[in-house]
């Protein structure tokens, strides 16, 4: 009787994602995510809430370009590369981004231990310095459909980064994956390796 | 028709894991993980395949302690602190680690970019160097229901560092939260405090 409830309420949950699903434009779990971007009604990229549970493939230190690669008073950023589930999912299996593909970009402050007693002077993370999105959405972008947003943790939404701006040519010319820098992503590059998705670029590290 | 297929087979999948919790001990979700710790018929503890989809709760670089800190070559390995989902979310909402919690610490090389077109000086991650985990089971272990185990990517499973390591020692005096360094992890130091479970440890940063 109580695994019928548990079953029960499941299946509602199902159902209603079903239903969400259907109410929109046709999606085919293949081809286009369904934990991807969303818009607001002004055609800003959404900060999506649960970003931190999404998948981190890769952080680096010192890896941001422009003004935020050094912190004020020293000492280099972190970068933590966030993606949506189904997209990472789907890249394991394909070494491909299905349209509707979302990564966030948080960079964050680090500090360092400097405990003399141990002699560790490691670095760990701090508060976030700024958080910048990368998306895939070919309905709505040129630049095979790929554009940034600036975002923050103050504002629900963000604005589209002009295709102007050097992120759109640097991640185009220099990315080894469809305009994403899966050279610096551990696990992803020897996906991408195996399914002869990775390009040879120019040696930047 | 084909919305009610759908239903019938996430049911089946409930339905799965509900007699899979049913078969063993009574779980409750809000004090024990249901995507906790595995062992196997020696008692080793199972490195979870997809553990780099849990939530990565903070990365460090340097942060190492004992022979792994620094890597052959030089240069400072980098630290993934990855936590099962539903601990990360129980964490969220009370500050407290529940039962059969269960960290990943995934350490790698840090590579560098070097560019000295861009000036980008970089690290970045490369290779696995090691893999432990700590677990919080507490129908299984002393000091506080916690233990360590040594895990590798090449055996399914890894056995249990003995009590008499430094790391139970240090965990237990240094660590603000329940023998957990939730210092060093942004994000959550924050819930700790609001919800008073943060202790004032000795400034080891």
């Amino acid at each position: 009787m109580r695994m019928r409830q548990v079953v029960s309420t499941f299946s509602l949950a199902i159902l209603t994602v079903a239903l969400a699903i259907g109410g929109g434009t046709t999606v085919s779990a293949e081809t286009k995510s369904i934990d991807g971007p969303e818009y607001d009604e002004k055609g800003r990229l959404v900060r999506p809430e649960n970003y931190r549970e999404w998948i981190n493939i890769g952080t680096g230190i010192g890896m941001v370009y422009g003004p935020l690669r050094d912190q004020p008073g020293g000492g280099q950023a972190f970068t933590n590369v966030f993606v949506n589930p189904s997209s990472y999912r789907a890249f394991l299996t394909s070494g491909v981004w299905p349209d509707r593909t979302m990564f966030v970009l948080e960079i964050r402050h680090s500090a360092t231990v400097n405990n003399s007693k141990t002699g560790n002077n490691g670095r760990f993370q701090g508060e976030v310095m700024g958080i910048e999105a990368h998306v895939k959405d070919e309905a709505r972008f040129e630049k095979g459909g790929w554009a940034f947003f600036n975002l923050s943790m103050r504002e629900r939404s963000g604005a589209m980064i002009p295709t102007s701006a050097s992120c759109y040519s640097c991640h185009e010319t220099n990315a080894a994956v469809d305009n994403t820098f899966v050279q610096f992503y551990p696990e992803l590059r020897d996906v991408a390796k195996k399914h002869g998705t990775f390009k040879n670029v120019p040696e930047v590290f």
